[in-house]
């Protein structure tokens, strides 16, 4: 048991290599194989955040997405597809920390909101041991470029995706102080009408792979919701306290 | 005006030293002024997390609280008594920018995210040039040393703060996927009620002042609600997704 490897949730932060935290560098240049989920034909962005601190001896290991839209036809399952994957992706990790090599897994942001982590931390944490590193999360990263307070004293903040409803985006947007919203990309237009219904479109801000080299930050009336890319934020901001 | 100094928010993460940013490092080193929100008497976190990385030739700026409580009695208002107190905050620090010097103003996890620096930011980011650097919140370092993922796929998650009236509680923890509740401290009692009532007590998990020397983890039954400090934290995970 004392030989097997350890296994590591890192989170590489929003983009920009520099909000890598110190503990986070620490362990990635200690780890003898570094794992990163990246979708077929592309880089990744974990591995770029972080690639120019590795090794040529680290081993890489991509763990490759078998599918890249939850939008399929049966009797393709998206569901099956991906339990299927993230089963193969820990046996694989399973043999690297049975054969004493510790893992770390870099994942953008933080480990732990909302990222594939954790279905590998799911599977694995009950036979090994692991630590997880929180990182900066994109919200975060969204919100320090846009210039933003994000919520003060006892504001409420409600976390949501633009996968829900209009029912539930509008019922979630009506209880809250402030809010964020993530996963726009072709829901974009649905997320925009509720914000207008609601009146929080003029308070609302915008802002593309924030602090990544390609960052861009919209006025939410200019954005073209047919190129809103998935790495997109809304930010509805808690009304200022004057404090 | 290009002579006069930048001001920085700077988030240093939950607690542990280690978790800095590389990028807060930098700018932490080369600030000639660091000024620090502070209890009367204390040393502060923020001040904590950094200090072994200041020089000697750097300014320290304390900027200690006036009052601890929002609870005061009349004719005393926590209201204007902290308004003023950062409007002299604000032009102390105006007076080293507009000597030229660069002030960090170092802010326990991220400035944005209930942080006092937000104060000093409406007050001056009109007036001179402004960088805010995000880092690690404390509700993310609660979830890594809690080891449980917070949110899967498309939940919701609602940050709320132990300071809500029950009834507000209850609505709000019953419409959402997954749930962090701030600032228990003497809120504990009415807040653990809420999470029994809703059948949410057994997901619910518990840290005080996660990823500090002194953190705790204590299975929520057997939390005295007298003794919950302020930088405590319940976590109510979203269900595990299987994926």
């Amino acid at each position: 048991m004392n030989n097997r490897g350890q296994l590591f949730g890192i989170g590489v932060g929003p983009g920009d290599p520099e909000l890598l935290t110190l503990k986070a560098l620490r362990l990635l240049k200690a780890a003898p194989v570094v794992a990163y989920f990246v979708a077929k034909g592309k880089k990744g962005n974990a591995f770029s955040i972080v690639e120019s601190h590795l090794d040529g001896v680290q081993i890489r290991l991509p763990l490759v997405y078998p599918v890249t839209t939850e939008a399929l036809e049966p009797p393709l399952s998206y569901e099956t597809i991906i339990a299927d994957f993230y089963d193969t992706a820990a046996a694989v990790i399973g043999e690297h920390l049975d054969a004493g090599r510790d893992v770390a897994v870099v994942c953008e942001g933080d480990p732990f909101f909302y990222g594939s982590y954790m279905y590998l931390h799911d599977r694995l944490a009950g036979q090994f041991r692991v630590e997880v590193v929180p990182g900066v999360c994109s919200m975060l990263g969204g919100t320090a470029v846009l210039g933003t307070p994000l919520v003060y004293r006892n504001q409420s903040l409600a976390i949501l995706s633009g996968v829900m409803s209009e029912d539930e985006l509008r019922s979630k947007l009506a209880q809250t102080d402030a809010a964020v919203i993530m996963k726009l990309g072709r829901n974009f237009a649905k997320v925009r009408r509720v914000l207008d219904e609601l009146g929080l479109a003029s308070r609302a801000l915008y802002v593309e792979r924030a602090t990544m080299p390609n960052q861009r930050i919209v006025p939410l009336a200019l954005v073209d919701p047919m190129a809103s890319p998935y790495f997109s934020l809304l930010v509805v901001p808690g009304q200022k306290w004057q404090g």
